[in-house]
């Protein structure tokens, strides 16, 4: 089997290398295709056809999504939707997306006319990455049947509403959410995809089996002590919001790594202020964002990394030190100083949340510290049949299983309301993803290509094992 | 003594504060008293007067200082300078400045016509904060004959040039230069200021006596990892450039705060880019300042620090760990990943730097560090026998002795070029400076007084012990 689809790898790759330019991209110098945009429209066409080649009956669906269908023995089966986005970011790169959806044509390809217990539809989704308008998913919404019609009520950059935008392609934003599939017509659902980390390449791997994508939790945490002069501010009497805020993050990074599993832990963004070099920073904002594939682990170490924060600040839960103030001073720690909050006295005791990032040998820093959530993505969990589907089929292409969770968030998560759900992921070089550099061998998406055929193989298997 | 002087400190800070308003600050609702401006000219006027009053024959000198001369037992006698600075920062306080040529100006009302082998005389410099033009301590330059005439080719914010606003004031810019004193007709030079910092306040203390002008050091520093999803990078392929800028700034901090003396170290800025919550940093620039009392000190401290940050980054001096890669982990850390620079391998061994605030328990970060210098401004020790001899009157005084190091700038740094100095520094609630919350309670400004004129008799036991 393999050796006949050989070809099929890199003619993945090439397809996505053609449609990474004019009339495939909006821009003349690099790679962007938004959401019902004339580059759009131009992939459409190039893509439908290579759905026809492949032996796929194509249409439009009311959300912009080309979709090819293979039929499968009988008429009317349900069926395996293998699928991607079509959209790409500004400046991005020309396999995130594109590869999934070229890889599924490549996939039906190989069966050389050979008929199913079900029909395999590709679909390459519109719109993924808020490509246009300011919401992204919103055509795998549309078709799982999981979109709000007031989400359809956006402008572009340029004030031209989605109507108007679907409009040009000759489409109806009335039957938008005509676009949702009936409860069983979807056997399940399968999405190749580069993997956008360096996981893979890492430990030298073609593909992986995605467990699901991550659970995240999104915080902003402000650190508040007092602004002083650099100079005359002598160290023991400071309350530095950045080096209370250092002390966080290394936390993050501590709690984080020792988790050794999937669970990551990012601060991305901080800001000090004021913000020059000779005064002592008073306040520190910085952002929290927390993954893991499932809720609960990552739950788990968010709670420990904002206990351990609160342990740092030192305001609400004091930390026993087993060593005398570091700094000898012959001058009283209590009281005294205006603007330098008195110090509540506490007995020695064991360490609070000692080993998970919070320093010892640092007095209280007596800052404050104000926690915001700002959102909390759920988990969403790959199928386990069908990610045993996957391993088998990679294992039988020769390749070694391995499991891993999806940090970013894809069609996937969303189709998941619909019907179970499988991911494949292929190494992407360094991990580079939304830039021109992005790059997949093609001997990795012919990899992914058997994966995915012996994916097909043996679910045609679950349902007749015949 | 003392008793005579009972009202001199409560009066001193009563006209700081009848300066603080119209027409002696350039803005209605606030203080700002610019070199120069309206504001400058009413003060002058008013301070004038208070020096005619406590018998000062009075003079504006070329570069618009105010100056109050009190002769001595003999004409043309050597004299102690007793001055501090009459302009103020926009929305600054009231003392800053102006609270050490009151203090000056009650000394010699104290004396009440005695007559002392050295003149005094009190000046108002008309220029220390930059409070106008871009440059700081013009007027002070200008008396020590420390001033090269280029730097009076400023304009202000307005476009104003020196010369300009010289000429509204009746001053020649062409004799500027002229206000230099010439060497031995300056005994000493004597400053009372404000601490602008909570050491004082903290120890219970009025005063101390300042044993110099800190040196300084400042640096801006890089450090550069990799920028990648926050979602799809495993925490142990992370080359995160804010966690190590982290670890370094806490670094700063521990090795700071271990020298337990008038050494401080400070990160008042930081930048982390690309900046986005959901992006692990590829990029942090930094400032470092490092103040000691002595160069060497100083020296010592910055070496240490910048050790340690490489340390950190791992780049140039590879970090021994004595445990194991902290991340259970199958795949290879050499070679593999580019974008990921390989990891030389480096034998277990004693640990580099230990305790300097280089954690162990992290990997080599891999990151690579660039240290830019700033500025060096070394220090500006104030003369030793003045020193003991303000020691000797705080005693006297009835108050304990301190001594600290000014972490700060001030004139007296300048006036080291033309005489032996001594400063004074007097408590300020919570160590706030340059807001108008600055406050002095007139019990400390008695204090100062006192010192200062039990100061004023001690010198001239030294030149006349009988």
């Amino acid at each position: 089997m393999v050796s006949a689809l050989a070809p099929g790898g890199a003619r993945a790759v090439a397809r996505c290398d053609e449609l990474g330019i004019a009339p495939y991209s909006d821009l003349p110098d690099s790679l962007y295709r938004g959401y019902l945009t004339p580059a759009h429209r131009a992939a459409l066409d190039r893509v439908g056809a290579w759905m026809v080649e492949a032996g796929m009956r194509v249409r439009i669906d009311p959300a912009a999504n080309l979709i090819g269908r293979y039929e499968a023995t009988a008429p009317d089966a349900p069926a395996l939707i293998i699928a991607s986005h079509i959209d790409s970011v500004r400046d991005g790169g020309r396999y995130d997306g594109p590869l999934g959806i070229m890889l599924g044509i490549e996939a039906v390809a190989a069966l050389q006319g050979r008929r199913l217990p079900f029909a395999i539809e590709v679909i390459a989704f519109g719109d993924e990455e808020g490509s246009r308008f300011p919401a992204a998913m919103l055509t795998s919404r549309a078709v799982a049947g999981a979109l709000d019609a007031s989400a359809l009520d956006m402008v572009d950059a340029h004030g031209v509403s989605v109507a108007e935008a679907l409009a040009e392609m000759g489409l109806d934003v009335a039957k938008y959410l005509t676009a949702a599939r009936a409860p069983g017509t979807t056997l399940a659902y399968l999405e190749a995809h580069i993997e956008q980390g360096p996981l893979l390449e890492a430990e030298g791997i073609a593909v992986g089996t995605v467990t699901g994508i991550a659970a995240q939790l999104r915080y902003e945490i402000t650190v508040a002590g007092t602004a002083g002069h650099a100079g005359t501010t002598s160290m023991p009497l400071r309350r530095d919001a950045l080096a209370g805020a250092a002390e966080m993050i290394l936390a993050v990074e501590t709690i984080a790594g020792a988790a050794a599993s999937d669970l990551v832990a990012t601060v991305g963004r901080i800001e000090a202020s004021p913000g020059a070099a000779n005064v002592i920073p008073g306040s520190v904002t910085f952002t929290l964002d927390v993954r893991a594939g499932d809720a609960a682990r990552r739950d788990e170490a968010a709670a420990d990394i904002l206990e351990t924060i609160r342990v740092i600040a030192g305001k609400d839960t004091p930390r026993p030190s087993p060593f005398p103030f570091p700094y000898p001073s012959s001058f009283p720690r209590e009281g005294g100083a205006p603007g330098l909050q008195a110090i509540p006295f506490v007995a020695p005791g064991p360490p609070l949340s000692r080993g998970n990032g919070a320093r010892d040998d640092v007095a209280n820093r007596n800052l404050d510290v104000a926690i915001t959530l700002i959102h909390d993505l759920p988990a969403s969990p790959c199928d386990p049949a069908l990610m045993d589907l996957l391993d088998a089929a990679t294992a039988a292409a020769g390749q070694p299983i391995r499991r891993l969770v999806s940090g970013a968030g894809h069609d996937a998560m969303v189709m998941a309301a619909l019907c179970p759900t499988a991911m494949l992921f292929i190494r992407c070089r360094g991990g580079i993803s939304h830039n021109p550099a992005e790059h997949v061998d093609p001997a990795d998406a012919q990899i992914a290509l058997a994966v995915m055929s012996g994916f097909i193989d043996r679910l045609g298997a679950t349902i007749d094992p015949a």
